[in-house]
């Protein structure tokens, strides 16, 4: 099967809010061959990456994406990882490449299961998907009273595992992140799972994450995410030695099986959270997940946008029974809501993926017309791209 | 002093060989404020960072370059350090962010350096710009022959340094890799010092790259550099234990202190070789090299493009008397070559930085539109973007 076409659409909603809510625009791909389509999702600043695939070369580690990977033949799934392994090398020097191949090699793998006639997580050598216990992603409220109120919401709804992130935490008193965490644990109840994401806040300023460790212990909070930058593994490590009950996790912004395998083996974190619409697709996350699996740390996906990202993001470590959380949506944006025909919707408190053939999820196309944002680039006069038809 | 306005200008030779040659395009950054006119250059893929400059924002951690820049007052060192800070955090969900901001920096340090009449090293602390020697950066040829008369060129120029890297180095046999440095190694003489870059050649493959360890040892090359990919740390630290005289080196790919810092400390590198283009600007650079020095590691500018980057990539360890090697283009193309009206040769085989006020080099107006290309961006219909006058 040989890849004929690679296409981008950027879509956004009519106002994009500066909150930490990654759902407001997305950047959707499509790749073709013969009469199949395949369907990937990029977590991507979308005119970033849409500029990273048609660009000019530099020079010869400096590349685009689409010239890399139309008229490339896909077999199996070892053609992809190859494909990976040469537009990395490729685009090396565009610190952008791993965002926009993400999506693309995504697409890809839908492409090759619709060929194939089986699920993707079937390609990566499961045999079974698990069900894995979702967990709602919540901004922080302006207040305790609100963030009180938003988990009430949510467990009323029947989900079991919560997580808070962002919002003012970490920036005010540590009393009034105490009194926020609190409010959560209230709101869930005793038996919830609460997770909190600190969004990097501290930077690498270690004991201001530790002034907040004794709240989060007392309301039984599972994990504390990304009290750091992801790369500060050094205060990662030390943060470590301060912690009793609670774990840390991170790892969304890893671009590289490296990335992750740092925070496992240096940071010492015991979830690690990767995002396949940016780590550089399923290859890479597919080898963390057994990376992750081998050193006893629990895989678990990033996922803030659409439920096209959610199966992309499950997919990697869907065959793994012993990673039983994965991180679902809540609060997403109508256009990230309304992406997919088919959402994947927790039964019994539980989400399942898909049976295929691919990743099983498609887009709707009313959809991607009614929220496209079309771009039209030129140099010197000529157009180098301009949004093709949906 | 409030900045003004932000302009890229996007400049790239008539035809791109597909070769690892950086030189042969450029995105040149003006600063202004007042009457004052700060100049930097980002090391990236020109159109990508132009995206990632006027980009709409997706979230609260997804925004673009300008809007951070605009209007923000720089009074002293310590605002661009925090400026530095704000960029990163803002801009944290686009992986090309630093690239893109990295040239942004470096203006407004020309710009600072103008408005208080101090060349910039001197804004960094230090007191004096200590000559360095600098090493020839050149392609390997496509025979031994022709890298042996390449070395032999650059030597009767009076350089006493050189590298090769690239071309086809470590992906033909091993030993057609031991003529090739036998032929750099009697180009340039018993005396000189010779420099091997392998370009990340190998991956993660340690065993491919220990194969050529015995060769590069007999003609004393002082460095590997590059064997892997930048981030794979366990390779580093695996391939130096079977170093005997020869050291690694590493780190151009660095986009933050945090990448330099685990190349030194886990990697085991002895030379961190640091792109000002590429690190997020002179602010990170000067802290690692800070960092390098502590722990007697030898910090080193990499340098492919104009004398404008040279500039700014040698600034940050300007004052470290121990750093005495440089990196420095030797076979840039005509873009990169006339973009300075004042470039900085070697005087007795040394390369001293001018002494200011700012970066103490302008670039000639001539050349950016001689080698301009015009960008355009529309985003439904509207011009988000266009190249600015020069």
């Amino acid at each position: 099967m040989k890849i004929e076409s690679v296409d981008f659409f950027y879509l956004k909603m009519p106002v994009i809010r500066d909150i930490g809510d990654g759902s407001q625009d997305a950047l959707v791909v499509r790749v073709r061959s013969g009469d199949l389509t395949g369907w990937g999702e990029c977590e991507a600043s979308p005119l970033v990456s849409i500029a990273n695939a048609v660009c000019p070369p530099s020079h010869s580690a400096c590349r685009n994406i689409v010239e890399q990977v139309l008229g490339v033949e896909i077999k199996t799934p070892e053609d992809i990882a190859v494909l990976n392994q040469r537009v990395r090398a490729r685009g090396m020097d565009i610190a952008q490449t791993v965002h926009t191949f993400s999506g693309v090699e995504i697409a890809i793998w839908d492409l090759l299961g619709k060929k194939r006639e089986e699920p993707v997580f079937q390609l990566l050598g499961y045999d079974t998907a698990y069900p894995k216990t979702p967990y709602a992603s919540l901004l922080f409220a302006e207040t305790p009273d609100k963030t009180y109120e938003a988990a009430r919401k949510v467990q009323s709804q029947g989900f079991r595992a919560v997580k808070f992130g962002w919002g003012g935490y970490g920036r005010g008193t540590v009393e009034n992140d105490r009194d926020q965490v609190h409010a959560a644990r209230e709101g869930i109840g005793l038996d919830g799972t609460l997770l909190v994401d600190a969004g990097t806040v501290w930077g690498e300023d270690v004991e201001a994450a530790r002034q907040r460790l004794a709240a989060l212990e007392e309301v039984r909070v599972t994990w504390l995410e990304e009290p750091f930058i992801g790369n500060a593994l050094h205060a990662y490590r030390e943060l470590k030695g301060h912690c009793e009950t609670i774990k840390l996790a991170a790892g969304e912004g890893s671009q590289d099986v490296f990335a992750a395998r740092h925070l496992i083996d240096t940071g010492g974190v015991e979830f690690i959270q990767i995002d396949t619409g940016r780590v550089g697709g399923i290859v890479p996350a597919k080898i963390i997940a057994d990376y992750a699996l081998a050193k006893n740390v629990t895989f678990v996906n990033h996922t803030f946008t659409t439920h096209l990202a959610l199966v992309a993001s499950i997919t990697p470590f869907a065959g793994v029974r012993s990673a039983e959380i994965c991180e679902y949506p809540f609060e997403a944006t109508e256009l990230a809501k309304s992406l997919v025909i088919d959402p994947v919707v927790p039964v019994n408190g539980q989400i399942v993926l898909p049976e295929g053939p691919g990743l099983g999820v498609e887009p709707d196309l009313g959809t991607i017309s009614e929220f496209l944002v079309e771009v039209e680039i030129k140099l010197d006069g000529k157009v180098l791209y301009r949004t093709p038809l949906v």
